[in-house]
């Protein structure tokens, strides 16, 4: 490609609405072009990315089994509506009506209409296992479309659905897409971890997310250093308290704790560890009519370690916590007398339940608020100043030098941004799709699905929050837009550098490499911001100079300097810095 | 590929809804399957086609200087109403409310957004010309979507735009793209036809469609055999005649026609030829007001000769028939006293405007309705029995043996299937939007603009329309979902089957043949069957008495009989019949 031929468009400033470096940059070496909100069009320099990324998870997911489908963007409502999903699905998914007001959706994924072709495609166990994938456009109404390709409304994924007899099989097939997605990640030169998205308990239902590792990532992701242990931390498990309690060594004393409305003054004030306080936290679960009106409210005091998270995901999960909410200020103050910042156990005005987390329930002589303004309680201790826990549970997020569940040490934890999500779906769509095949017992039976998801517009976004620095993007090898780039300096004026570049150019083509030529003949300067900017991983500069002694300056994007090679060896230093 | 790994879905019937063998027979060969109205799975067998198609169009798009973006598939309102279309697209446009009300729609085509990007990116003539292209969903939500994929709600096509400076480099760039399509449909390996869709007249707007040629085609095309005069007949001018009207020489006569309403049954009884009689068609105009409300209508008969057909584009362009309509029954009987099938331009009960087509006012003593029932006129001649004829135009469309309009011969027509389009859009869109960049001469200008479509899905069904048998399709090599099928017969019985098919068929891929090995051990009826129904063009069968003697059958999907082949020789041939 020659640069006057293509459409090369960088922006000195980022859009005023982009948060996150990769929006930033992405815009800036002009890859999109915000439409509307979370609604971009694939500009030419980011096309080859996504198209690259697309190749490579097509490749994989042929060679794992997969076979390529394409289902429609838009798909008449009914099959949304044997699975319920239509309603369930809430404001994020599309409706449409058409010209004769007959419903319609926006795909944001397909597991309906691929159960549909499965049970009209697949009437026999011999026909299974089968892998059915798409690389398609989606759409979902997200409420915030934020972070350019990150989080947008508009997106390319590739979903992939398997279909199998039974349960082992089901294994067999999931155990396939994951082992695919890791060839998938590793060619993209990325680093990421699979991590476990369930609870992590043996025969828990199978879910991996794959994770880009960037320290701008939503996600926290927990894992062992010396384990393959990983986990979302909204599912990663903590391990129970091996230690006993300790004896009471302290009397309960109240004190003064004027405007320290957190643990972490209340520590520094009273020169105590934060994690010898407990934070109260209160919750409120409904009880609802018939008509959905509230007919009972209980409201629910967790107790935390003061250094611990609260983790909404396994305080769902305690019995009778389905459904919380956090409890109003008027709530709260009614049951201790006292407004938040200042709750504790003690001295309540009317019972709440009280569910305990593992590690608050080993603990003695701990500090927690008196249900009074400006005041805590030191020195609480369980049987004594308030009953032994009757709910103790595991209510936290685990946090960095935690054991990991494996015993193989203490686990660590990174951010990273979720690219590819692998999971067990059981009979789930095919129950209530009734969707079945002829067992070999000859009788019908449901199909076992995994669905499988990489987000192929997000990707490109996830490779540059981990891979960028100030002057722009870094790309892995694979997915750049172009893996070499010949900058020509002052093409205009010299025929040596015009014959040498475009030479070059033509020796690159011949080997196959996906070269850009750039033959704009712009200002040193500039040509070479650009490209640092757009990112392109491998760069040879001609100039006259250089040419008439005989070199050129090869830099790769993460060197610091450029390297100064004879004309003569140029090619043979790409060839083996591109392992050709 | 291996037949087992790969999913072959073939039915023995058509659905019932299928009324073009094209959409039969890519149902049968599992390569679609209908979601709803218009709406289809692209199925694995029938998305190699499609990515076939695409991959020709990709590459010769690229060599002609066109630049790949992707544009959404969901687009907010606000530029579709910049251009008014919003409003005037009436319901085949898809309209959408996202989560906050806002107006959106699903791509049909993507002027605007196209001509938005250009706005922003395109500030200087140095820019231009830049051809913007993609290969994108699109949705048009048809009164009446059929035939499968030739006429669906939802289809992917290539669309593609030129920017140019002025007129002259837009014409340039028109020429660019009609060449490209060129390519594009010689590598098809299709039948077509390059067809006028203008009016034919020098400097009238350029506009061209690529027709497959098809008996089956809804498109008439009007074509010289001995020049590269192609029109569809919708826009092909015909002649106006050479010679002059004869002198009267009958005397006008009423003559009894009981229940002769046509033209062709008055010939037949008076033993006439078609072309003395005329036909009698009458229109309406009305005039409305401000409120919409018809305030005036005019009644208008037009004169064409019996063998000829009425082209509503031209009587559109007669000065105040722009917007014409059928008159409804009423009106005719309160004009001509008469019901139709019998009426005239003699003895109107009411004044009418009469058009006269060119070739009806040189006719001498022909044959019109009475305005009586059951009755026609026969000797009618201007000038003596009706005034001279005021408002003489082209009404008809050409037919077979007219004149071409180079001069080169008589015309002759077929039936076609539009698959592209070409269209030099001038600055409609750059002025509705006020697209301008900044001129040679230093002042903002509008771009001057062209659009080139391709239907790719289309395109598939209207190869099989071309090309096809009793017993399937005959895909060309190029776009065939695999080239070549190896079909071993009694693969579980016999070794020998076994290893030389996994041999073959291992040579074929070394050689980069897109190869189907049926490895499902079906009856050879049925595989053969199957191969036959899905259309791949070359096959190999082994057995293994044919083996056992070194032979095995090769059998172009054209041929009638397979013939025999040595086993050493079989390679070397396919590589001659592919062309390698």
């Amino acid at each position: 490609m020659k640069a006057t031929q293509f459409l090369i468009s960088t922006l000195k400033e980022a859009p005023a609405d982009a948060e996150v470096v990769s929006h930033k940059l992405m815009t800036r070496a002009g890859m999109i072009k915000k439409l509307g909100a979370g609604i971009y069009n694939y500009m030419p320099m980011g096309l080859r990315v996504i198209r690259k990324v697309e190749a490579i998870v097509r490749e994989e997911m042929n060679r794992a089994g997969g076979i390529e489908v394409t289902m429609p963007v838009v798909q008449p409502a009914e099959l949304w509506q044997e699975t319920g999903r239509f309603e369930k699905m809430g404001p994020e998914l599309l409706r449409i009506q058409d010209r004769h007001g007959r419903d319609f959706i926006v795909q944001p994924t397909s597991e309906e209409v691929v159960t549909d072709i499965a049970r009209q495609e697949f009437k026999s166990y011999k026909q299974l296992p089968k892998n059915l994938y798409q690389i398609q456009t989606k759409f979902r109404d997200e409420r915030r479309p934020r972070f350019g390709l990150m989080r947008g409304r508009e997106f390319i994924m590739k979903d992939a659905y398997s279909f199998d007899k039974n349960r082992d099989t089901a294994q067999i097939s999931y155990q396939t897409m994951r082992e695919a997605y890791k060839r998938i990640f590793d060619r993209f030169g990325l680093q990421y971890r699979a991590v476990r998205a369930d609870s992590g308990a043996i025969g828990g239902d199978l879910s991996e997310e794959f994770q880009v590792i960037a320290s701008t990532g939503e996600d926290a992701i927990v894992y062992c250093p010396n384990s393959d242990y990983a986990a979302n931390i909204e599912k990663a498990e903590s391990l129970a308290p091996t230690q006993a309690r300790p004896a009471a060594a302290q009397a309960m004393a109240k004190v003064s704790t004027p405007g320290n409305a957190t643990c972490e003054a209340v520590a520094e004030q009273l020169g105590l560890p934060l994690s010898q306080t407990v934070k109260s936290l209160v919750l409120a679960t409904d009880t609802l009519n018939d008509k959905g009106e509230v007919v009972k409210t209980q409201v629910w005091l967790l107790l935390l370690r003061g250094d611990h998270e609260m983790n909404e995901i396994k305080v769902g999960k305690v019995e009778g916590l389905a459904g919380f909410r956090f409890a109003s200020v008027p709530e709260i103050e009614d049951h201790f007398g006292a407004k938040p910042g200042y709750l504790g156990p003690i001295g309540l005005k009317q019972p709440v339940k009280i569910v305990v987390d593992r590690d608050v329930a080993v603990m003695a002589d701990w500090v927690c608020g008196a249900n009074e303004e400006d005041f805590h309680i030191t020195g609480v201790n369980f049987g004594r100043d308030l009953p032994e826990p009757e709910l103790v549970a595991d209510l936290r997020n685990v946090v960095a030098g935690d054991q990991s569940p494996d015993g193989l040490g203490e686990l660590a934890i990174e951010r990273g941004i979720e690219i590819g999500h692998v999971f067990y779906l059981g009979t789930k769509y095919s129950q209530a799709m009734n969707a079945t095949f002829l067992g070999d017992n000859g009788k019908p039976q449901h199909f076992e699905m995994g669905c499988y998801g990489i987000g192929v517009t997000r990707l490109p976004a996830a490779a540059i929050e981990q891979n960028h620095d100030e002057r722009g993007i870094i790309w892995p090898d694979a997915i750049a837009p172009f893996t070499v780039v010949v900058c020509p300096i002052g093409l205009g004026r010299s025929e040596l550098v015009k014959t040498e570049a475009e030479k070059l150019y033509n020796e690159l083509l011949a080997l196959g490499v996906d070269v850009i030529l750039d033959d704009r003949d712009e200002r040193p300067g500039a040509m070479l911001a650009d490209w640092e900017l757009i990112g392109v991983p491998h760069r040879v500069v001609l100039g006259d100079r250089g040419l008439k002694e005989g070199q050129v300056e090869y830099q790769h994007r993460r060197d610091t300097e450029a390297t100064k090679l004879a004309t003569t060896e140029v090619l043979s230093h790409l060839k083996s810095r591109l392992g050709l």
